[in-house]
């Protein structure tokens, strides 16, 4: 019945079910609302035709007594103004302001187990929450503010207004946790520069998901925005322009910030020893010169791997990025060395010779990434790879995470088996490459990914920590960005979050779906359309 | 040499190409520019390294003594407001106020034989324009307004500025006019609402690409957003919500207007008799009832064709959208009818038989049209029917085009011949339904469309009055709307305005486009990147 109905409403007006629609119409003048519009969908979810209004003259968020969380704790201040907005849209005046209304409160009263208000998110942060709303007031409890948050978003969208625009919340219990610790969305500045507020917004937009990690692949061949403390003449030279398309430090701060007032970890990705290009422009004998017979040809290949330059070169930088960046992970790249430069130079020629590496360049690239992994550890910093590097390094520490990215899905499902088998902690991207897009409903492909639908022991499945969306640059700027993000990457947000059973139907879900990019649209976020219909506030910006 | 310096320019900063970097450092230095950056490139262009400073202060429009439009002349007087703006992006305070400067003035001198200011655009309008830079003065010669706002357009793309942000343009002769008549983009206002003010950003980035029809396609099956004054239950019940999802008269006055402005003809389309399931909404008896077995099932078919009834309708409902819509031409439709509910339909059998039609259906279709067609032509309109018309209909008049969407490229091309071997003018649309996405670079295959490259004589070759970019709204709203149509559009356009030959290249195409890609990015406009790299003035917005 409840499905009927969100079908109903899902194709209301677009094509003629007058069954459908009288359905609809009878719920409509009961004055009924379904409450299935969270996404992605809770652990666990009951709730009641019975709803109350809610008056934002009349309306609290406040801290239980036995919350170990109080007032002033940043992270959760700072939520209760944004959701105060991202709930009553219509409502001028704002959240704060001395109000008097004759209707009866309603409270929002959080309680945390741990007051980690001023810490950042990390890989073991508990996301889990409970929330039980009932005439007067909704109790939200959760062991950390970052489950708080979680929370917030659920309840946030419980909310809904009638035709008049009275605003009502339905009775509702939730259990609620993630179905994995890491769920992430890659962006790519390297290819195009992405100003600080189209990242910005994305992050708002990821929170609405319940993604929790924002991997920034900050640099690569195109250009190196990342303005260095140590290095400035890294993107004084090497980005697409020094003053205008760059990352100061403030800038990076002001990302990290947002993301933590989300509950979302930023992972930095500084890879090598491919796809470097423009970390050569700023970092001369960083690169190595590639030969055409016996002279230098004039271009550059991977990092030099022979000179020890290298090496004090990428300690002193993994050294600042491990200070400017707090979470304990760090992506390291890894992938797609191409041999053929290594192979020209003569230098690198003796010192595989001397090294014992025989003609086999993966020996030279497993030392490579040795060294640079030690660097990191060092700093008491987890690695991430890119999968290449486990096919060619043997001695991979094991705490390092293997980052899938290649293959069709039967081929990514060996590659799961396979590494995990190895002992080796995994993150999926392979299906989730949100670049490669194609005409009609492509999210469909997002949304039916299973994970964990690959052979190996229940040990091994364990070791897959999440999944992450990846929307490469070649053809994305802040001009389509987030159209091409949303709502495509919330299929796998619910992916990465709701229990698989729960969400097995596609079908089910695409109402449902249709109905959280209408509320991405109303929040001003550019979601694009699943298919032909409407939402009740269209995106009114041109 | 020009397209080599242009090429450097369009790869500086994204591939290593040290070469390409020193010669446009040469440039740069030398303080030269290329001002090939014309989108769609004119007809003949001829340009000289020597330039000449602009100042915001001391840049006057003016009308040339032998014009026949003088001030007061209302498309070029706001064209003239327009232009200003769009030429000096950076100047704050605007066009028309008192200035002073000690530079002396450069005047941009415009000179019209038809003072056709308060008129719209038509079919027969020239576009044809003179331009030519020098010292101090741009002469802008042309038979029409029309024509005018074509070289102001040119001459907007014609000025740039150096590094220090002073503005240029350099002595340049232009001789320019369109390969054809007729460069329309399609808006699908049906499958999804799109906002007045995203109709109206779209016809400015129309003119952008010197496009000069918006064709309409203003209802369809889901919905009929069009506020009727004869019939406003078409809306009222139609549309997604009567109030919101709908254009009134005053909305359509504001596009109408506001496309003149810009040079542009409004195309309305009131397809039937398929593709009208929102229309029965508000109109009872319109649409076919069909039958399962003997009795109706309570679905609805294609408008019902053999009621008197519908005739009368159709009459009222054209005679108020002729007079609401200026131009002479109107579309009528006429795709993809399904006969199955007519099959269906005992009353439709009947007529069927009294007609002497026997079994076939597409008789019944075409004496369909034939009275929608007679009902416009008694309007005075000029019928513009999709291609199917032509198969079913033999008796079609003359003067009727055909608009060809059907197809791959070898088909399209054996369509033209065959229509315009019938005598038929037609419009040409298959290549160029931009709605379709694909990765990478699709705009490829806009630009090496050859619409006259089909087995015919030039006499046929002249039936080919222009071509349509269509962008059908199944998956787009005021969401995604501008990335996917600019600049991919913008490709189409150049192959309808500029010479075959000298455009033949889409190599050479590439950086001019994405040259024009950040003209129009800089406009304001969301177009999307074409590949890696960057614009100086990225897309601020979030």
């Amino acid at each position: 019945m409840c499905n009927i109905e969100v079908m109903c409403i899902g194709s209301f007006g677009r094509y003629t079910r007058p069954k459908c629609n009288l359905i609809l119409l009878i719920i409509l003048q009961l004055g009924l609302h379904t409450v299935e519009g969270v996404w992605p969908l809770p652990q666990s979810f009951t709730s009641s035709t019975e709803r109350y209004p809610l008056n934002p003259n009349a309306f609290y968020f406040g801290y239980g007594r036995q919350s170990a969380a109080q007032q002033d704790c940043s992270v959760l201040d700072a939520a209760f103004k944004r959701y105060f907005s991202l709930i009553f849209p219509d409502y001028t005046s704002g959240y704060g302001v001395l109000r008097f209304s004759g209707d009866k409160p309603f409270t929002v009263e959080i309680r945390v187990d741990h007051a980690d208000c001023d810490s950042y998110p990390n890989e073991n942060s508990s996301e889990r929450y409970n929330l039980s709303v009932s005439a007067g007031q909704a109790s939200l409890n959760a062991e950390t503010v970052w489950g708080a948050l979680r929370g917030l978003e659920t309840f946030s969208q419980l909310v809904y207004q009638d035709d008049f625009g009275t605003y009502f919340v339905n009775k509702t219990e939730i259990d609620d946790f993630p179905r994995f610790q890491f769920r992430a969305i890659l962006l790519d500045t390297s290819r195009h520069y992405l100003p600080v507020q189209a990242i910005l917004k994305t992050l708002d937009a990821m929170a609405y998901s319940k993604f929790n990690v924002f991997h920034w692949h900050i640099v690569d061949d195109p250009s190196f925005p990342y303005q260095s403390r140590t290095f400035p003449d890294l993107s004084s030279k090497g980005a697409f322009h020094p003053m205008t398309h760059i990352y100061t430090q403030s800038d990076v701060r002001r990302v990290i910030s947002h993301a933590r007032l989300w509950g979302i970890r930023v992972l930095p990705e500084f890879d090598s020893p491919g796809h470097t290009q423009s970390w050569g422009k700023g970092q001369s004998d960083l690169l190595t010169p590639c030969y055409r017979g016996s002279t230098p040809s004039g271009t550059f290949g991977p990092v030099n791997p022979v000179l020890p330059s290298t090496y004090q070169f990428m300690a002193r930088l993994f050294k600042e990025v491990s200070s400017v960046f707090p979470d304990s992970y760090i992506h390291l790249g890894g992938d797609e060395v191409d041999f053929s430069c290594w192979k020209s130079n003569p230098d690198v020629r003796a010192f595989m010779q001397k090294m014992g590496f025989g003609g086999d360049f993966t020996k030279l690239e497993a030392f490579y990434m040795e060294k640079i992994v030690n660097i990191t550890s060092a700093l008491n910093k987890t690695s991430i790879v890119w999968q290449d590097v486990f096919d060619y390094h043997e001695r991979i520490p094991k705490d390092t995470v293997l980052h899938i990215w290649k293959g069709t899905p039967a081929s990514y499902k060996e590659e799961l088996s396979r590494m995990t088998k190895a002992g080796m902690r995994v993150l999926l991207a392979a299906p989730w490459y949100i670049n490669h897009i194609a005409y009609g409903q492509d999210w469909r492909n997002y949304y039916t990914v299973q994970p964990l639908n690959f052979s190996g022991t229940e040990e091994q499945k364990k070791l897959v920590i999440g999944g992450e969306v990846c929307m490469w640059g070649e053809y994305v700027d802040a001009t389509n960005l987030t159209p091409r993000l949303w709502p495509r990457a919330s299929a796998a947000a619910e992916r990465l979050w709701s229990d698989e059973k729960q969400t097995s139907s596609v079908d089910e879900a695409f109402p449902r779906l249709q109905d959280f990019r209408c509320k991405l649209v109303r929040r001003g976020i550019r979601a694009e359309p699943l298919h032909v219909g409407h939402c009740k506030h269209e995106y009114q910006g041109v």
